[in-house]
């Protein structure tokens, strides 16, 4: 069993698929090596050995483990003609970490490892720089001070020591930067690093260059469990037992002279996705200094003019890797005295926009099948190409930071208050609504700004729901935000500064990020290229899982059939409830004395609620219509000011104080459990009764034009099986003679958004033709777990890591899955047949979606601008869980 | 096949163990009549010929019985020597109900068929009494004419049509009361009655008596399916399919002249289980008399003067189904010409008190064995021993009612804030708290009354908790009253009447039935009599499962112990914040502005936590005590009043406005699932340290003081495993260095109370030495249902029958108890051995004590006065659960 893999010089003994055992560095490189591309030779110890020093302590390897570096190393050595520590024909190395998963700059590098007091002498000799030598070896006993012996700084606030000893040699030798140093200057560095080692380790730095290795490799071996990659890890759900690899490489230099460089480089624009050798290089350069951003790196095509031969080498390997990894590669090169050497290859990230045009491209030529498009596409990233975007090459500061509850981004002029924003959006301002939390009320505001900011909430309050339904962009959560809108001023606070925002000021919200920006950042508007439309006819193709909208209006139903919904999961009529020609008649319904008195002011509704549907069944001719019977608890459409108190108490011929009474009496202790939901009709059935007429009335005048009507008529907040056995004989009283006069065929389902209604799925289903998991209220009530309040506690669980994933964004697999499971199995065990779908806000997140597919939905259903993403999703679930044929 | 079951004249073709095929009456009728005792002799068509019926449509026999009644009719006419129809010696039966189930007054009876203008004469000639030939008819037609011929009031609140020609004919024969009528005008009734039927039916009466038979069979089958019987059995768990039997029988007249009587008779005292014959009786009436309450009856023992030879025969024939039966019973009896008739028997319903007697008292017998006696107590019953109650032989007319929150009855003067209450009784008043609902705050208040008295809340909510843990009255959810406390009044509204309280008005609740009197209602004290503790020695050799107690203070853990609690399940540290000098600490932890700020707070509770949990390892020594880390939202500690707003600040040095605005910013919208539970010790893990901290110094100290402690930690509202692993490590950090010290073992645990943790149980395990079931809140979320809140809506879910039995109250075993045992065989999956219990309010309520015991607990938690209730239930499912030997 061999604990190390050797590449380089025409050979190599991985390959790209050894990921888990070489990381992917390495094992990049080894394929490389094995397309006899340009590689400096070297090895990599494999994970393996990671996993083998966690497990027996720190620095303890495998016996056999010392006796394959020495013999991989001596490979190197014959293959460069130089030696490990020799006096005359040195060789330096580079100790780099490699995870199987890409953990950017978490863990340790070292380069120019080799050099000591007489290996230095020979390279500036060799080199003929003795500038060169003695750069590369401070360079050295910095890093390898700092990473493996431990000489840091003794708090965040306290400065770097080596940085503090380069600034007193450098005040010395009247050098403004680090490149005005000469030979004896970084000479003097030198020996005062080591002093300064001495003086903190008590020991001299290591002169020998084998204990340098070891040392170098035990310390990349253990940034592994360093706590910056371990909260890494644990953000992005990478397991802490896998291990890192360690490639041990032999040094290439870009900074031996102008004929030297060092850069990266796309073989396509990651922005853009156009087909071109994008990226930077800087000439006479170590790779380091490009992170650095001392000087201003050249764009790729200037070296066409400096070096063309290493440029079209560049060229033919960048084909070739993308050729053969049928990818867009990120690549990083060294060109040492004008002879190109790959360091490393990788996918390229890229934008939203350049990752739908790279796949499309590539299926043109040839290079990916359809199918292998589809799944190349991160449906999340959809999300750019769909809203405006803040330019990515001209970001300015955030001044606060919230959660990207709805991407996308917005300028606007700010405004405290719903009226205020509808007042100034009447001028033709553009307005950007901020509040400590929005309400159902604050609704025609946020319909009249362009975007919502709130210091409150979270990923699915209220302000994300409705903005995500808007298609509007929307942070919430911005913690560091203070809101006094009787005053209308608000405040940024933190990091003992205040920001103060008054009415009118111009603000910039990035709903993809949750960053937020005074004045005006510059934007890119959304581009739906003709690629977008090639990718998601393969996708529909692909996919089983059927895609539906939550709409409550005909302009929402619009937006979401012009992205491909077929149908609408879930219309919230209390949505419509909330317009100010209704809300009057909504009030006297819930404060009325008596059932008639409920029916009196429901009549008022009746002929409303029917002109809503009738119209959302027009936009919807021949795709089916979920609609959701009332659902909030009641005293969200309660008067709270005493304008809108005196105006009801008018309406209804009763004094103010009779109605601030109720409103008291109607206040709820947790109004998320509280009386709402099917309960309401439970107790007030003539609710139900009157939207159910509304909804079939609606069908039936529209049927008549001519249109294929497909009602599906939803119940929600069931509990027990026989509140719908109860509920489905009202609605069925009330509809069945319209629709059935009409031959219009309808359906009665039941959301199922309660732990108990999953538990006993299989005796709901006996009175249900469809499940609509409501999994927003299924989260909460699994979790235990208000979504208005978590934003107070669910930040510190997500940096903590005790949650990987806020669960209102991403469904919860383990806990709400789970159940959803049960739900499903017993629904099905009752009916096999059961229409089983999604109407939470996960029904647009791609994992939930995969989730949902996995679990044998037939549909999921999501707000508009989420119907191409969840599109995608549903094809590549579709895809991954195709048997290979 | 046979479709009925003959009894009477020395045979019997059922028995006692038939209820299913003959229901209770006639099973007990048959079993009567094979011990040859002085039963009429009749018939009972079984249930099996209702259910025919109920599938083939009404009125739709098998057929044979026709057959089959014929030859049983005849039997009886050989026996009685009469004839149905007959015209000199007309045979009269009885047609009733009797189902398996007992459904007192809900199905239909009928009384004197066979009677008709014929034989009406032959009864008068044969009885020698034409009036009450003529009372018996002119009842039958009525009867009849109601329950058969459908001739009823058009509504409720329209007089009965056979009342208001009673009515008629009383005036114009000058009649005051019935008995006044003579048989003329019984005659002109029986006329009138007839013609009324015409009226409405346009049919004659029916004259034949096969027909009048017929129709009242059918009709008595009907009956199990109206509304009232429907409504009945719904509430009280009987499935709708059994059906009812139907019982013919001789009528025999208690109404004949003054050797005549009937009555009821129940073999031992129902109140006190008095070994004595106890009851009464009307001379010369028929058995609705009795119901009717025209006539006051006289006691059982008056028989022995009026009718000796009778009364020597009950007494026999009681002592005889008592020995027979093994249990006390319930006769109904009727006397005819100075001979005994047998009508029904059946178990008696009892007091707690007499229940308990009985049980012992039939054991020192030699009836019943031990454990036969444990299987017959009813264990909720307890309660009415534990507490007293109001004298039920003085029992005035509620003002209002509401839910029998807990327990007793309690007399005191009304205030309307927790002050008024403290202050009231110190000056020696009894008061009792009235308020809209109670919060923490009002604690001191619950305290110093005597009873608690809310308009809003439910079985569990804070007050209810809080009051049962007491041991005090408490009746919640009292919808029609309205309290005014800032007016220091209170209203009880309804029926067009109000009715107002002011301070200091005596009231009187009885927390058994949620009943509120006005003044003082007559009580009778709580006498625990020596049988109890004869009944719980023998109930804790047959238990298998443990009972501990909930309790927050040394006195309730004194209570709980002298009940034999075993340990404390829960002991909520959050209790002891509420105290005077305890809260300003509390609330200068929570408004800290940071670590160091909560700190300093919290170091001022520590030496006062550290004595309290001292003080309960004292009370409980041997026994284990679980004490649940802080819980309740912080909010519910913050001063709300300016005065106490303005204390914080001056102690905390800061502005009263920055209170307010802290305060205001940590207001929830759903406290319940808000920053809680151990979510504050993610966010503040010196809170959970410093608890932890001070029951591990409290256990050392009394450890010192050679007593057994034995703390077990918990941690409460899990969700995710990472939570506790977390938050166990940080316990242990504290706790250790100190407890294993003073060699002091200790458990670390969990309460599981949230669908995700019993869904996840396997994992939460890995981290737990202990699981506790909180089935409030588990109930609250499984059905996203809060406790605070369901008082606007249960009522209804209960009284429309949508919700059979409050799931606050007892446990739901469909939803909650199928997560729970989810949870369990996950926690026993990891940890084989793992300890599981209860401690939410369901841990004193016998049918979850039950189910605990079905799933494998090791202990239920209750409030203190429902420990020995719980001890029987235990004992009671540990009995039912063996297998026969």
């Amino acid at each position: 069993m061999k604990h190390l893999r050797q590449f380089g010089g025409g050979t190599s003994e991985g390959r790209s698929k050894d990921k888990m055992l070489l990381g992917g560095k390495g094992a990049n490189l080894a394929e490389m090596a094995s397309l006899c591309l340009p590689v400096p030779p070297g090895f990599t110890i494999t994970t393996e050995v990671c996993r083998f020093a966690m497990e027996h302590g720190a620095g303890n390897y495998p016996a056999e483990l010392p006796g394959e570096v020495d013999a991989a190393l001596a490979r190197i050595e014959e293959l460069t003609k130089t030696k490990f520590g020799d006096a005359t024909h040195p060789m330096l190395v580079s100790v780099r970490s490699g995870a199987p998963a890409s953990m950017p700059g978490m863990m340790d590098t070292i380069l120019n490892l080799g050099l000591n007091d007489s290996t230095v002498v020979a390279l500036a000799n060799q080199s003929g720089n003795e500038r060169f030598a003695w750069d590369c070896y401070r360079r050295f006993v910095g890093m390898y001070g700092e990473v493996v012996l431990g000489v840091t700084a003794k708090s965040e606030s306290d400065p770097d020591p080596f940085d503090e000893i380069l600034d007193e040699v450098k005040k010395q030798h009247r050098a403004n930067r680090d490149q005005d140093l000469n030979a004896a200057a970084l000479k003097d560095a030198v020996g005062r690093f080591k002093a300064k080692v001495r003086e903190v380790t008590g020991k001299d730095f290591p002169d020998d260059v084998k204990t340098q290795l070891w040392g170098a490799i035990g310390a990349v071996f253990q940034s592994w469990n360093n706590p910056r990659a371990d909260y890494y890890r644990k953000l992005n759900g990478i397991s802490a037992t896998i291990g890192t690899a360690v490639n041990v490489q032999a040094m290439v230099f870009g900074n031996l002279g102008d004929d030297c460089a060092t850069g990266v480089a796309f073989t396509r624009n990651p922005a853009t996705g156009t087909a071109e050798l994008y990226g930077e290089f800087l000439t006479n350069a170590q790779g380091e200094d490009v992170v650095a951003g001392i000087r201003t790196p050249e764009p790729i095509s200037e070296l066409t003019r400096t070096l063309p031969a290493a440029h079209a080498e560049l060229v033919r390997v960048a084909k070739l890797l993308e050729d053969h990894f049928r990818d867009m590669q990120d690549l990083e090169f060294t060109i040492m005295k004008g002879q190109l050497f790959m360091l490393q290859t990788r996918s390229g990230k890229r934008t939203g926009k350049a990752m739908v045009k790279v796949a499309v491209d590539l299926v043109a030529e040839g290079k990916l099948t359809e199918k292998e498009a589809v799944l190349r596409i991160d449906p999340a990233k959809l999300d750019e190409v769909l809203h405006p975007t803040i330019d990515p090459k001209a970001r300015p500061t955030p001044v606060g930071k919230g959660l990207p509850a709805s991407p996308g981004a917005a300028i606007g002029r700010v405004v405290f208050t719903a009226g205020a924003a509808e007042e100034w959006a009447n001028r033709g301002e553009r307005v950007i609504l901020v509040r400590t939390d929005t309400s159902p009320e604050d609704i025609h505001g946020m319909k009249a700004a362009v975007g919502i900011l709130t210091a409150r909430g979270g990923m699915t309050s209220h302000s994300a729901v409705v903005a995500r339904g808007m298609g509007k962009c929307c942070v919430t959560a911005c913690t560091s935000l203070r809101v006094d809108a009787p005053k209308k001023t608000a405040m940024f606070v933190g990091g003992g500064k205040e920001l103060r925002l008054k009415e009118g000021d111009i603000i910039t919200l990035d709903g993809s990020t949750g960053e937020v920006f005074l004045g005006t950042a510059p934007l890119v508007p959304a581009q739906l290229a003709s690629e977008l439309g090639t990718l998601m006819k393969w996708v529909d193709r692909f996919r089983t899982l059927k895609v539906r909208t939550n709409a409550d209006t005909p302009t929402d139903a619009r937006t979401a059939r012009s992205f491909g919904a077929e149908g609408i999961g879930l219309c919230r009529t209390e949505h419509m409830f909330f317009q100010p020609e209704r809300i009057l008649a909504v009030r006297e319904m819930i404060l009325a004395a008596d059932e008639a008195g409920r029916r009196t002011a429901l009549s008022k509704i009746l002929p409303m609620q029917r002109g809503d549907f009738a119209e959302l069944f027009r936009v919807m001719d021949g795709l089916p219509v979920t609609i959701r019977l009332l659902d909030p608890p009641l005293h969200e459409f309660l008067p709270h000011a005493q304008k809108d108190i005196d105006e009801v108490a008018a309406d209804m011929g009763v004094s103010s104080a009779v109605i601030t009474a109720k409103v008291s009496e109607l206040t709820e202790a947790n109004p998320m459990l509280g009386h709402r939901g099917c309960r309401l009709a439970i107790t007030y059935p003539e609710i139900y009764e009157i939207q159910s007429q509304a909804i079939a009335e609606a069908a039936a005048e529209v049927a008549k034009e001519g249109i294929t009507v497909l009602p599906e008529i939803m119940i929600p907040l069931v509990m027990v099986p026989e509140e719908l056995r109860r509920l489905r004989a009202l609605v069925i009283e009330a509809v069945d003679p319209i629709l059935s006069g009409a031959s219009i065929p309808y359906t009665i389902g039941t959301m199922i958004e309660l732990p108990r209604a999953c538990v006993v799925a299989d005796k709901i289903a006996e009175h249900a033709d469809f499940f609509s998991f409501g999994t927003n209220d299924l989260t909460q009530t699994t979790f235990g777990l208000s979504r208005d309040d978590a934003g107070r506690f669910l930040p510190a669980y997500l940096d903590s890591g005790v949650l990987p994933v806020d669960p209102f964004v991403a469904l919860d697999p383990d806990g709400v899955g789970a159940l959803i499971e049960l739900g499903v199995r017993g629904g099905r065990a009752t009916k096999p047949k059961l229409k089983v779908g999604i109407c939470g806000e996960h029904g647009g997140e791609p994992s939930s979606v995969e989730l949902c597919h996995r679990m044998g939905f037939d549909y999921v259903s999501c707000s508009p601008f989420r119907v191409p993403i969840a599109r995608v999703a549903a094809a590549r679930a579709a895809l991954s869980s195709e048997k290979p044929s």
